[in-house]
């Protein structure tokens, strides 16, 4: 067993971790190793959007495809879809770089097109984060299913102690060692030219957690999808309309699909919060989580280690200036738009 | 709102609380403040069991409560009985004092004689701590229902801040502002005469957790009884019979009665745990207290401010010197003696 945060990641503690030293969770658990060398990461969301229906999409999405091939392009990236609150088909490419300087050379290029050339007919968005690696961390339930910013890693740690507690995330999450990731400011919405820039704040928290039931069998994947997977949907349609009185700005809940647009048996939540505080309230004490974690429960403990679903995770706490925002035609409802009240 | 933590008993942390100054919780709850005199307190659990049924107990309960009137007796006291694993009747009466020379006092002619006394067919036992006000924390989901040590208070305090996250139970001792109340050592059982004695030791805490429906209307209690109660039982049967493992020395779970014996509407549950972390870990993490937790959840989100269930809890993380455990013809199984393994 080793610690979630790496040998060359810490320092002396101003803030202490929450259990103590002989602390040994109950089942195990595995986070993404970086090579020393990557200290920045880049984690965004490329989304394009239609109230004509998903087949509008197509050809953004394989222009989307080809610009992500050209040179310096992502390292990584995967294709997910939903319908939106306001009934519009959405698809979103998340799309992971580990070297800033890489990103910003396909960015002049290829990124700045995508929310800077309007489509007729169709609203295109991205969602930045590029965080240090110290501002955030990952959790994967099996060390052999890499997903999101863990597709970059050289690999997976072995057991890690920071997990299955509440507050475990944090304890993760480098920076946390000295600083209480409190958040400072409130989002602010700049209209520039035909975008709109949303500025978030210091501290500002992204989740993406991820569920991959291709592996179960009949009798499993008929208890995921009948009695959590409800569960989780129920949560994520919370959060989604009725998230923002405990600080959660937008919250999407995905399935992710393969380059033909077939849907592949992976989903996830991606939700943006105000604070890492929040989203933790939020987990360990609302009714709609505590029902999720309770059908999560239920299910892994008649399972036991013979359950096959993999369940992943990555949490954010980016600064003010590791994040951009904008939204070219997008209806006023998408993302981080919403904030604008 | 205030701190759970009352101002005479603040002091410069260096252990920082789990949520940050702008914590909201979602609902109230109360805590019990002592007048400042008031720096040690007693909580002293008289029990008596027989194998032959409730009845055979009457005589030695009778005594118990003369002695409980007697000069210096507890300021509080309230008996409640269960049938315990090996299914002998028990009954305990729980008695408080807030001045430790009241009961030192008391405790001279007339504790003594409860565990120094054979009583044919009986066995008579004692699981006393005396924490100073800094080691333990109370938490009231109504303020006017004292219960326990409360019952000894000068009132109840505001709504509090410290509450519905996990770790509010920590943040809410004083101590914890300080110290990690990490236990140290381990219990030793040592026969003295005819009693058998188990010396603690640093740090072991107890929960005395209650319940009472007494107010609730037919369809409340209903609910309770069918969908809530059912759940606790479970939890409180895992931690009796298997709570070794995950650092729970022992627990009962037992109903109030009133002088007379009759069954009043109110239950609670004791444990003894080797540390709070202990305690904590099971509370936020172990199926059995999700299940409680999912089942209550549940029923106040279906109830909200009507319901009328009232729930409250005392917490204590002792010094090993501020403890006592005094068995005399008990079974081997009976309280903290089954450590002895």
């Amino acid at each position: 067993m080793e610690s979630a945060i790496p040998d060359h990641l810490r320092c002396p503690r101003s803030r202490l971790r929450r259990v103590p030293d002989d602390y040994q969770p109950p089942y195990p658990s595995f986070v993404a190793r970086h090579p020393t060398r990557v200290t920045q990461v880049v984690m965004a969301y490329y989304g394009v959007q239609s109230r004509a229906g998903r087949a509008a999409l197509t050809p953004a999405l394989a222009e989307l495809q080809a610009r992500f091939g050209a040179t310096a392009g992502p390292q990584h990236a995967d294709r997910a879809r939903y319908i939106d609150e306001a009934g519009y088909a959405t698809v979103i490419a998340a799309a992971y770089w580990d070297d800033p300087a890489r990103y910003d050379a396909w960015h002049a290029t290829h990124g700045k097109a995508w929310t800077g050339t309007s489509r007729d007919g169709l609203g295109t968005f991205v969602e930045v984060l590029r965080p240090s690696v110290e501002r955030y961390e990952t959790l994967f339930s099996a060390p052999n299913r890499a997903e999101g910013i863990a597709a970059l890693a050289s690999g997976m740690s072995e057991m890690v102690m920071e997990h299955a507690y509440w507050g475990g995330a944090r304890d993760r999450i480098p920076a946390s060692q000295t600083d209480a990731l409190a958040p400072v400011g409130a989002p602010r919405i700049e209209q520039d030219g035909a975008q709109v820039v949303v500025h978030g704040h210091e501290h500002l928290c992204l989740i993406r957690s991820g569920q991959d039931w291709a592996d179960t069998d009949a009798g499993e994947r008929a208890m995921y999808l009948g009695d959590v997977e409800p569960e989780l949907r129920a949560g994520m349609d919370f959060l989604r309309d009725d998230g923002r009185a405990i600080g959660c700005y937008a919250n999407r809940y995905l399935r992710v699909e393969d380059d033909d647009g077939r849907p592949l048996e992976k989903s996830y939540g991606m939700s943006w919060w105000k604070s890492l505080a929040a989203l933790e309230r939020w987990a360990e004490s609302h009714p709609t989580h505590i029902a999720i974690f309770g059908a999560a429960m239920r299910y892994l403990g008649k399972l036991g280690p013979a359950a096959q679903l993999k369940l992943y995770h990555e949490v954010t706490v980016a600064r003010a200036d590791e994040q951009r925002f904008e939204y070219l035609g997008c209806h006023p409802a998408t993302g981080l738009l919403r904030v604008g009240g």
